[in-house]
């Protein structure tokens, strides 16, 4: 762990959301020492409301009293920022311009998910259907590939992590299955590599805490 | 004009889109010389589907035969690639992150604009108040300072020449009026610098073109 002396370092977060552990995944991957400010997303602290004014929601980095919200930008923050550990991003502008395309990508394309799970009738068919077009698209651009990044996990993994961990989780809690083995053998093999890598064993919670948590969400209210 | 020799830079666009236009702005900001391809979005090359099959859009830049896609990621491509002219970024980490924090907002919170104009009933309120609740924000954004990158033109300025020339042409063939004087002085004395300003001049189609444009567009059928 590199030793950035005096630096206050603080996410407010929340372990169970995929969207602050991508940024705990990338201050992991750079080695930095943080606090995590767990937040009640049904009842948000009035730090996270000032730090984050516009959308009101976690994840906030907060670097020396200088707040940063959306996920994608404080990942982009802490590669820029720390130069120890693992780069996050590569060298090249045009991989560089790759990995960010994926990340918007996986960013914009996935969210179907949460309505592929959760919702009924014609909504969900059509959530469905958007899951299944984004995950073949992905499915294709792991041919050949280890991980998005190539052969070291990059900006598009991290990004990914809810296609890594999340989707299988809340298939389970919801009795649903769209992310078959058959139709996407490369996801699941990219998904294999990913929870059984260094950098994710420390940085992603376990499958079970997770389970328990979506369990007790999803608990039917009827 | 940066002198590039033996590179091929192209640009598959439209002159009428604003995400076109974006790039057209980053790359005259670096003085790079290209070369622009226009398509029709209703009849797209087959020269596109191939550089950009995941999205299957413009603007694909095309730099020494490899393709980049999605406006924001190409203008980052761009500042990455070429040193000269005029810094789209800025240097500071936490700078380089607010920029992308409001370029993100910009990209994801107007597009409502488009059903506030076009749409009708229940579908055109709602959109109309989330356009006006995200012009707020930007109102806000923008209290004592120039463009929204502070001094100078960057990133969110050019993710915002939706605002700063289209919505207005929008506003008037469609006879509506979303973004007033009175609601919103901020955000016209940006538009008043922005479309006055050197590199807009340069770059941007004129108000004239655009309203015959999309005069034509939006012609009734009925």
């Amino acid at each position: 762990m590199a030793d950035y002396q005096g630096e206050e370092v603080k996410l407010f977060g929340a372990w169970g959301s995929p969207f602050s552990s991508r940024v705990e995944i990338a201050l992991k991957m750079k080695g930095v020492k943080y606090e995590l400010i767990q937040e009640d997303t049904a009842n948000k602290s009035p730090l996270l409301l000032k730090y984050n004014p516009v959308h009101k929601k976690i994840p906030v980095l907060l670097h020396n009293g200088k707040p940063i919200a959306e996920s994608i930008v404080i990942i982009e923050y802490i590669d820029e920022t720390w130069k120890s550990g693992t780069p996050i991003l590569p060298q090249d502008p045009h991989d560089r311009a790759m990995a960010r395309f994926w990340a918007k990508y996986l960013d914009d394309k996935l969210m179907p998910m949460w309505k592929a799970i959760r919702s009924t009738g014609e909504e969900q068919e059509q959530a469905t259907k958007d899951t299944e077009e984004a995950l073949k698209t992905l499915e294709n651009e792991l041919k050949g590939k280890k991980f998005f990044g190539g052969e070291t996990i990059g900006l598009a993994d991290i990004t990914a992590n809810f296609v890594g961990l999340w989707l299988g989780v809340l298939e389970e809690v919801c009795g649903i299955k769209i992310m078959t083995q058959e139709k996407y053998p490369r996801i699941h093999e990219w998904i294999n590599g990913y929870v059984e890598s260094g950098i994710m064993k420390r940085s992603l919670p376990t499958r079970s805490e997770l389970l328990s948590l979506f369990q007790t969400y999803f608990k039917p209210t009827k």
